[in-house]
């Protein structure tokens, strides 16, 4: 795992996913108290950075693999990134979602042309299914974060963070990023360590869900409780994954946690200052920058604004809040 | 009025205002017919092109007529663009704004530290209270489209276009423009006919407000012959510019208009697919895309979503409707 398959994966993403704006709002500044550029993921194909991901990880396969199919597990943006290439690329896809994601999400999955297995996210494990219908059935796993490939598709957001920042002037200070398993996460850092050495990510997660924060602390991969209780879902992952938290360990700065209500306000903000649909999971790292600046250093920070998924009624229910 | 001023404008713009993305998604396209590509200015600074246009205007005066402050009148996006141009070089602002413009709009202009006067809108001339105004307090006044340094600074969006349509294989095909006044819409053909010269630019009004549609059918000026009565704030100008018309009959294809319910569709497709909050004005030339295939050529097809700058309370009606 290195910058050039990093730099390989944008050749091979090239014109097929979009190079999201790096936005930036006076309103947005005034409530964070310092300058905030936001990296607009939730505007990429499919809603979500993850496109980037899936369209590594199907390029990436032989054509024999691609047109035996795969599958892939994933609470519904992975789902999507790897259900629209491989659409494109004509190969069956397979999609284990837990049975609560959002209907937004299920159904976009479905419109992409996937089939979709439903799975129990408190009593069942979304890998040992995987796992045996790939077995079954010869399909290739594109797991959502602990895959080199994938890895390298999320760091080509790093890449275009670095140019669009550099284009603005700035080269260095904090890099929030959305964080779940790490796969995002990782691969801005390494994204950043060759192309704007002198930014540091920091990971941000959901209150209760803070297994990357405790690992970089301890040194190890540590787990969350509870795989339930959040609005966040996008990022309710049980632990940084074999590959991911190596990465994070040698290259990130301590983790920050939001809660649920202040990714909620994240959300109203984006739409209100960016014209940005956000999705709660994909609101934390900005949701770090409005509301808890004093554990970020420097005049400016960058977020990403990681999906857009979400169903249309909590949109609204977020949007009718604190009027 | 040239493509030089344009190019100048983009370099005084530099870092100023966000490089747009030009967004696609599948569930577009679907509902389409045909492969869409949204040039999505409602992510711009102060939520619409009209920053762009504010920028240029302001970069171009000099440093006493800034300091002795800027007047313009306008629906609420102008306002903002050139209040917030006026507040980066520290230029006093007035800014003349109908009584019935979005609350959003009118907040976000005083917000930019702009003084606003409101104005009736059926049976006042902003015009009229523009002058008044600039003589007695010697402000320059800031037109909304028939000011060449304006209109080139919406051009800019045109150079973006053909870049960014450019690196996906695209150099062909209409551009549909929201268009009030003809402002963007002159930019962009003028920008195109550079850059693109075998894309052809139509510009996309509402139903009832088709001033820009008819006058190039007849060769003429022809004016609205009401000034309110759609929900298509941005764009409901009484008539084309001296400047801009001359320019749109020179280099524009036919003009298409579109339904207020159809804007509201595409509202809540464009959140939906695109996770983008666009204005009803701004989401005319989509709306066109979406729901009047039959009157465009090709299998692709490029518009702008122009705004963004909505109130919630609308928001959210649009939202929750068809579900």
């Amino acid at each position: 795992m290195n910058i050039d398959m990093i730099r390989a994966a944008a050749q091979r993403l090239q014109g097929h996913v979009i190079e999201t704006p790096l936005l930036f709002s006076p309103g947005i500044d005034a409530i964070a108290g310092r300058r905030v550029l936001i990296k607009a993921e939730a505007l990429q194909v499919t809603g979500s950075f993850k496109a980037r991901g899936g369209w590594s990880a199907l390029s990436a396969l032989t054509p024999e693999a691609r047109k035996a199919g795969i599958i892939a597990f994933s609470s519904g943006n992975h789902a999507q990134g790897v259900a629209r290439a491989a659409a494109a690329y004509g190969a069956p896809a397979v999609i284990i979602m837990p049975s609560d994601a959002p209907a937004a999400k299920i159904d976009g999955t479905r419109a992409l042309g996937a089939e979709v297995v439903l799975y129990d996210r408190g009593s069942e494990s979304r890998e040992q299914i995987g796992d045996a219908l790939a077995r079954e059935r010869g399909l290739t796993l594109i797991k959502p974060y602990d895959e080199p490939e994938v890895i390298a598709g999320q760091g080509t957001t790093g890449l275009e963070i670095a140019r669009q920042a550099a284009a603005l002037g700035i080269t260095d200070g904090e890099v929030l990023v959305c964080c779940g398993g790490g796969g995002l996460t990782s691969g801005i850092a390494l994204a950043l360590e060759a192309e704007a050495p002198a930014m540091t990510v920091r990971p941000v997660e959901p209150a209760g869900f803070d297994d990357v924060a405790r690992s970089l602390v301890s040194g190890r991969i540590e787990r969350n409780d509870q795989s339930t209780g959040s609005i966040c879902d996008a990022v309710l992952t049980p632990a940084p994954g074999d590959l991911t938290f190596p990465i994070m360990h040698r290259l990130c700065g301590p983790g920050l946690t939001v809660t649920d209500a202040e990714a909620r306000r994240a959300v109203r903000a984006a739409a209100r200052h960016l014209n940005l649909v956000v999705e709660p999971g994909g609101a934390i790292a900005l949701a770090a920058a409005l509301f808890h600046g004093d554990e970020i250093e420097g005049d400016h920070v960058i977020v990403t604004a990681s999906g857009g998924n979400i169903d249309t009624d909590m949109f609204v229910d977020i949007l009718k809040e604190e009027k």
